[in-house]
């Protein structure tokens, strides 16, 4: 109950780093786009900080990365704020069981997604999002600056336009959501902005401040104040915990046993409520499109500070 | 966390059951078998156990209910104290997303469940355990004994024969995971024991003794020993709060944001962590065959307790 | 089989046209787009052409409407007739046992459409063809004057405009299939093109003209050439036969007995190989898609004509 | 239109025979039961017999196999003689588009098999004809023995004993079936009747003669008397163009032209209606599970014959 004032988090990490760093190279580097494929597979980097305020990191923590499907928790968040549960009539809340772009669930549940963090759902909600914004188009860059309170994130150029060329999936996810009365706005419009928070470069410590907001009840510590309720910030925790990492998530929850979001970028941030934000970042993924060294790192750390949400 | 002296958990009780009382009749309660459908609806009763040994409970919570689905939480923390990680040889630890009798992922999985808490998981387990143990017949009708301190712990034969008479789409599981190896023992004999396991007639007060190991990491105060490992008790949460109410898990998740397991007799188990196990039970079933006045009780009482592990 | 002598098909017709009219307005006149939905339900006409160039007719059989997925039919022969076996690179020759425009099984076979005649097939083949054509945006109409010998046939542009604004399900197969290397040209031209062929206005006179190289191996006598091989012919015959109907083929097939293809203009061609093309028109459709009537009038027509493919 | 008079069947065979063999051991031989990954690859026959009664053959055409799922027909042709429509309050028309064996389809029909030459529907039909029968047991084998004129058939009883010990899938359907109310008689009865039939042992000259029924509008020459209505014969042969070969009907309708069904066992018999019935027989299976050589065979007798139904 005093672990923080105690624990040395340093030299936790470094450990961790050690133990993990020989599985280097494990995993495959996602490759859909070149901009992504061309990442060197050995980067390794980590941050934590803490309820108090505290912040640790090991590697390549300050190394911007390409987000990806991290942002989805941004727009949630924003969303959830601007719009409160009308979130709700657009997406669901349960896992899927299939894979992250898989269209059998969508067609068998009339267009509605399972959960804001497929594809499918992350698209349905910054649908939502844009028609409750004045500048649609920056809407998740300008949120992701703000919660990090650094005003230099930028998204990459190069991994945008390789997404938008390749997002013929996604765009014909979003056109059959707006087929069954889902999705309202214009698809080009959406996808373009879909594309860009992808490719979103952030490091483990931007990241780590960005998310404070879900370890502490809503409250961002960097703003000063309230950007969620207590409840919604218990809400995200917990979708995350059931369909944050594709289908890995009950994996995740296994053997992590916290509520985080992984990216195919190689990142992985999650939340020890009421303890703290973490952030990892490993471009190697397993079968299931989630950072296979980020994973280790993290069940290494949850177990370490026993910030497993499942046991005493 | 100085909680457990000064809240009075009886008038918290107290104050749900006054709260929830006026939805009674709202679900529908399982008519799948005549035995279950002739179960009082307005029938409501609710239990918690700290992990300082306190016990509170309101209304019917000595009445025998059918446990149905809530005893697949037993038979996995048996096969797993007995047999260890060979159960995941066998299944899954992935949320389904499907209902809980669907043959579909089934065979898009070559037999393999998606995890221990859909019938197919929980045939597939049961079957491993058969195979380790000496009195295969009465092997969780023990458990639960011996788990409750209850010795007066039985079935219910009406139900048993009924769950018997109407088990052709279990029949039909256990048999398409036997023609892909994943079950290997005598089918009928399997399904005998499954229908009896799911007959259990056990009260509130049985459940919260009985699943205390799962809040105190693995130990049992009443039977004096850990009957799981630490991680085995955390892991066993995990599962349930990804894949332990069918398809309204992440449903559950979002609104107790507790680890439980549920069953179409009407009965939920919650586990707090470090804190308390909770039993309720009230037989209106939703949409998705969850106790509905059960969840309401269990959202409250999370929220009152501030037990979600989702937030400080 | 000196049948076409001696027979008197005007007077099958108006019989067969005296029994089927007590059924009118039982089925449901398509109403996805407005334009559709305007079509008076008691319209009714029917056309022979025999291989003997006789034509028979009754009703209003010099209406034109629209043909939608009965075009399908003229992309798959001139995409056989330019490219050859090419198209089979690109879409399957199997039933599919779901919906017209169902993404399922899209999915799980790598985006390759199981037939020319689901609408992700036609698609397919459309933009195999608009790779192999110069003037792409007229190749269907222009190939649908051809066969009919009417320079006079023209899409309606209220349902092609109608068409385009509810293409979003046709979009989103477009792009699943784009996203898989099936498609590779331009979407939005290919809908463009697709939706336009859709609302091409024929009557079922030019029907019957324009599709009897499919009664005659081949040989438009029309054109006074052939303009498909005899194994092409008979190749388009088997497809429709087990594919031409959507969910219903296997019903039409039982029924009629006859290759055919509907759309849901209530319009459906059938070929009598070696006898005979028949068009019938009838806008109500029954649960599958197809004109209810048209299938009663051809049921009837098959029967006694001795038509059916399946018994002598 | 004489072409029985002046053709020399044998000839043609002969060719047929000699073009054929050199692709022997192409496909590969059925292995989910020792039983038949005994057979010799190379083994072939073939048979036709025409309407005016002569009967040409080739090959091992007098050596019996194992005619597994073209028993199919037999109990749809019983079950339609004796029960009529009421076959149809069972099974649908409509091609699966999935494996002979997939219980996907059975679950969103709720347990209604797509047509009666699935496993399922061949299941739900038997089903339904034993529960019209005095000896249900024999009422396949005595009919194969009738309709071929053939006392001798026998089914082998080492296959029949393999079947019903690899039959859990087969199991899982039925029971699945009797779950939903499709199959109401006893499953391991009705299993066991299932695996007799598919261990028929017919030569390719007993099922061209027990087929003629359907080649000529249900009259049995052998028997001297009409076993099916003209009506029931057209629609047997619809139902086996549409869904004979799993999934493979539409390819073998594309080659060969002819109403047909295959079984595991190699063999395969067509219906050329009005003409003659053909039957084939060489183990080696392509991927979908219908005889290689056999469909080689069968397209060349049909294009020399010109005996598709699909051209003139």
């Amino acid at each position: 109950m005093t672990e923080s004032v105690t624990i040395d988090y340093q030299r936790v990490l470094e450990e961790i780093a050690l133990e993990v760093t020989p599985s280097f190279g494990k995993g495959k580097v996602a490759d859909y786009i070149p901009a992504l494929a061309e990442v060197c597979a050995e980067s390794f980097g980590m941050a934590v900080r803490t309820v108090t305020g505290e912040e640790f990191s090991i590697g390549m923590s300050d190394e911007p990365f390409s987000i990806q499907s991290i942002s989805k928790v941004f727009t949630l968040m924003l969303a959830l704020a601007r719009t409160g549960d009308e979130v709700w009539a657009r997406v669901g809340r349960e896992p899927s069981g299939n894979r992250f772009n898989s269209l059998v669930q969508l067609e068998h549940e009339k267009g509605v997604p399972r959960n804001p963090f497929i594809n499918a759902g992350a698209l349905a909600v910054l649908d939502l999002l844009m028609a409750n914004t004045r500048v649609p188009g920056e809407v998740i860059l300008n949120y992701a600056r703000f919660l990090s309170g650094n005003p230099g994130i930028t998204f990459d150029p190069v991994v945008a336009a390789s997404e938008i060329e390749h997002a013929d999936i996604n765009r014909a996810l979003a056109y059959f959501m707006r087929g069954h009365g889902i999705i309202t706005g214009d698809v080009p419009a959406l996808l373009e902005v879909y594309c860009r928070q992808c490719a979103l470069s952030m490091t483990c410590r931007d990241l780590v401040r960005a998310f404070m907001p879900l370890a502490q009840g809503g409250y961002s510590d960097l703003a000063g104040e309230s950007i969620l309720t207590e409840g919604q910030a218990k809400r995200i925790n917990a979708l995350m915990l059931t369909c944050g990492h594709y289908d890995g998530s009950g994996e995740f929850a296994y053997r992590v046993g916290l509520p985080g979001k992984s990216g195919v970028g190689g990142g992985i941030m999650a939340i020890a409520p009421g303890k703290a934000s973490i952030a990892v970042w490993s471009p190697g993924l397993d079968a299931s499109g989630n950072s296979q060294l980020g994973q280790t790192a993290l069940e290494r750390l949850s177990k370490r500070m026993e910030w497993s949400i499942f046991g005493a």
